[in-house]
């Protein structure tokens, strides 16, 4: 098939350096673009020295480069950037796959309040499709623009989604204790990153209320139709680099077998190559899916409550991963294709 | 003061190790005995590389040690040891301190279920007095055997009594999120234990039930009077070595504003030198307590549910350190003697 | 082309899962058994969560296996198990690449006195093609047994050869302080391998003499016709898993200018897809080969003085992937197909 | 004994906060000043939660403070502040510690080369005391300007003096290769400290020349009266917080026995409470050292080559721990007063 053109906005940080690592390696794509302010006019292997002798390009500068020859433009720059490029590409006719925050929520006042930006382009954030691939597929086929999701919200809905459908579980009392790898808060220059900080030791953080809290509850509410979901939502920092882990507490509606709750998770994603449903009473680990595209999920019951596992690599099924995903969805290209990686372990 | 003298049972895990750590430079103690049926005949400076220069003691064999000159003994060995030692011992007139769960437990067929062996003193399980020493410093005065309480549970009912005690949380909503550093785990040649296996990874574990479970429970309702407590605990491996962090989830019985809790808490830890109580809406860490005998709690609280913080080091608060400070209070030492250690940090 | 059918004896290690990762995505190879004493009978996802989904086999017992429709056969087994059934499959015609040691050192007493066990077939370990590719790749092409070298040997030789075959370096001055990663050491139940022992802590191992130095400097020896040979050779254990530093010291016979020594480099690798030298004055690091088959070489000069650094990931170029690599070549697949693997960073 | 009270410029950083916590617990020390040019007017237990209920000072700015009450100040400031305010002090009649490299070379050309700005106050580096304690105590106890030593040449000097001084290794056969965790690099907001570029990585750095270097040779050659010492020094990063490992190698200038070069460290050492010299053919480890301010040091001899193994807590015996020995010396205590620490392990 033709080879794709892509590029990439904002290359220089992790999201941009996995867009990079698994691009390279897709058959059926060629890298046309990588900006970077800071790393303009440098090799891109020199500021990734882990591609050294995989890609020639050099970082361009954003202002000084046309998509012209672009099909489509991959965002994994800061939040509240490509709402400032994205009408003027769409309407180059150019698709977008946003790997920030700026198209993830509809409800734009709720937005405001928790990215505290004016948002530019409401009406786009209207037209984005929220890009959680087994979720949005037949949309995503469509779609031009793209709200990839965030990392927390990937592996929450999916672990949510197929039981909040068939209405199982009360929606009042989700209680979600996240844990992610580092890597999740970029590459920041951030006292609180350093690795004399972070190493050896583990804490709670944005208790009070993170930004992915509001993502995950309208997305919840626009897929299953429910809008009495309430969920808490507590994040925590894991001393390593690449991960999360959520442990999602959810009481049922009614008593409800284990095995029918089986079926629900295997029904719903006998299609989806990316999700590993491994059953009732099983442990899934953040050293299974690292460096993959995989989610991979379980639950226990206990009495009237479900304990719900769910674990992503976070650079990938919750950002660079996902959006490829979504591209090969947009594209027509099947959907596992230069994705089918086996995670490193040990 | 008089000098006290005191052995240990099985030194050569890592309580064992803890406990020599804070017992050597401790002002009034002298060392006696410390046994080991693998390590016999060893210097136990040999074992612990980081003690060398610091204890000229030899392991020797339980079998063949008396322990005569001894004010005290404490159990480092695994569970079952302790309770067939300790009637001969109690009888000598020595006082005990069991790190093992042997007497942690009063309902000796819940015990006997979760331990998988049949209890061989359980009138002595009865007379145990539980040394969580915030909560039963008066009992442990008196006590002849201590059964010094299990690394979680230190952490998870230090957060809950004052709660409790005062009646505003729901007994039966009690969820608890709990991640431990992997020494809880000991010292044991298990593949699950392998740098390899565990550096860089993070899961669940023993989701369908772990033995501080009924531990925790049955205290609860001893503490307290009462009887409804009814938890949800789900531990967690944490890729670092010491440390236990535990996110716990409440709802209020009625309306209650934070000042309120806040002086629930402040009162009832008022003269409890390792307990700090940061307040609400602070975030403890662990390696604000690595290598100390502090527990940090804070919590916050999101409509009607309280999100509570705990944290403590499993080998010192967890275990050796609380071990120590129910020493001191059995012999009228003052309680942080010894033991007034300030965290390893960065 | 034909697809080849391979099998792996001794598949429940670190190296066996490793060659798994990497078949299973190899487009001509399909897995015919993969054998386990001590995990006979189980799906081999189950022993290796994260191959789950993409392997439906089972272990097999190796005694209860035949190997009647494999092509080559893979030994992932413990030193001294090859070499007990080399004869026989070689005699069937079958190939065969051992990743222990058994065929790494043709001075048999040598070998004898390092692994402190009698060679049971010395005749094959002359016959074997040590497989170290880059150096030995015509005689490769040809072989029916490859010694599939060290982690550390591959590393150092890579770093070495280049420079000993122009004859520059003083061959008695080499002084190789290396360091690797714990999975080097394998999965076996041992104290000193568990997380509470290697996490945040560092030191030097074996340094009165380590069973890589006699295959380091017998290869070199072969492949340079330089008996003088005589290096020092330092290991020492990383807290992390995958990743081989070796630094090297080495005297130059003469002034030798660094443009020339690059030379060396560039001319001696330039077909090589696996082996990037970075040039002078650069600084490799393990991250940037992780999970990969490459070799990252760079040097400094000081005075009279080199300093080369070399590294690799133990797992894959230190074993997996150089097996891999080796299959390739003895059964003419290009060198790189199923091993063109980006670096997982960071 | 009278209460000391000293004073700390530049408490915001890792060697400050190290200060904070070994100073705390001292029996004869009062802290007087904390100054911080950042956290002006914090609560030093808010910037570090570490010793939360352990301090009530406040961040005081280092323009806005006078040292009236304090008899020593520690200067835990970046290079080139404490030779801006050192003259003034000592004229003051206080004593001064600079825990930076303001002092640490006489060779005022040298020291600018190296630091790259111009040295403000050249007589006082000849008038400082070098303040490794275990080499130069006697003119310590007389010294008003201390120069704390770096922490790789402390645990390098540590390792060579003893037999420098006696003359049996070869001066210019010297090679360091030394390992340091990342709390060396300081508090810096930094992208190569991040946790994600730190954590599972290994590399080398300033292989070219670092600082440490000339403050080795220098101090070697003053020590000793040894012109000729020349040494190779090659730093690594290694992914751990705290810890520095020397691997030196030297050659002897003829044949010595291993009973012989045990007698010249036990010898040297013998009255030194901090060194711990395990005696050949050992291998000491980071983890035995953790938090303390032992330095641990054996050797190997192979052929005719001593292979010399030397471990530190950065940033205790190779920073805020000696400053305080030098402190005690100073002021005639004894020198293992409020140091009398056990490392932490595991």
């Amino acid at each position: 098939m033709k080879m794709l053109k892509v590029s990439i906005m904002g290359g220089s940080g992790y999201t941009g350096s996995e867009l990079l690592r698994l691009l390279i390696n897709h058959p059926h794509i060629s890298i046309d673009q990588i900006t970077s302010r800071q790393d303009e006019g440098k090799c891109v292997a020199d500021v990734f020295p882990f591609l050294e002798g995989k890609i020639d390009q050099i970082f361009t500068h954003p202002e000084k480069v046309t998509f012209d020859h672009s099909d489509l433009v991959f965002f994994a720059t800061p939040n509240g950037v490509a709402m400032r490029y994205a009408k003027n590409l769409l309407d180059q006719g150019k698709k977008i796959i946003d790997l920030a925050a700026d198209f993830r929520i509809k409800d734009i006042s709720l937005w405001e309040h928790w990215y505290q930006m004016k948002h530019e382009c409401p009406e786009l954030a209207q037209k984005a499709v929220y890009g959680l691939t087994e979720i949005n597929r037949d949309q995503i086929k469509e779609a031009q623009l793209i709200a990839n999701p965030g990392c927390y919200p990937t592996a929450i809905q999916l672990a949510l989604v197929p039981l909040l459908k068939k209405d199982v579980i009360n929606e009042s009392s989700i209680i979600i204790d996240a844990k992610s790898g580092i890597s999740g808060a970029g590459k920041r220059q951030d006292t609180n990153l350093l690795m004399s900080e972070a190493y050896d030791n583990f804490n709670a953080y944005s208790v009070g209320g993170h930004r992915h809290e509001p993502e995950i509850e309208e997305n919840l509410k626009l897929t299953t139709g429910n809008n009495k979901i309430d969920t808490v939502f507590v994040p925590h920092l894991l001393p390593m680099v690449r991960g999360i882990y959520a442990t999602i507490y959810a009481d049922l509606k009614m008593d409800t077998n284990v095995e029918l709750i089986n079926k629900m998770y295997t029904d719903f994603y006998q299609s989806s190559y990316f999700v590993n449903f491994l059953g009732h009473d099983q442990v899934p680990q953040t050293k299974s899916v690292r460096g993959s595209n995989q989610c991979k999920i379980s639950f226990f019951k206990r009495k009237n409550r479900l304990i719900i596992l769910s674990t992503i690599d976070n650079l990938v099924k919750g950002a660079a991963g996902q959006a490829i995903q979504n591209m090969n969805v947009m594209f027509g290209i099947e959907e596992n294709i230069g994705l089918d990686i086996i995670p490193v372990s040990p």
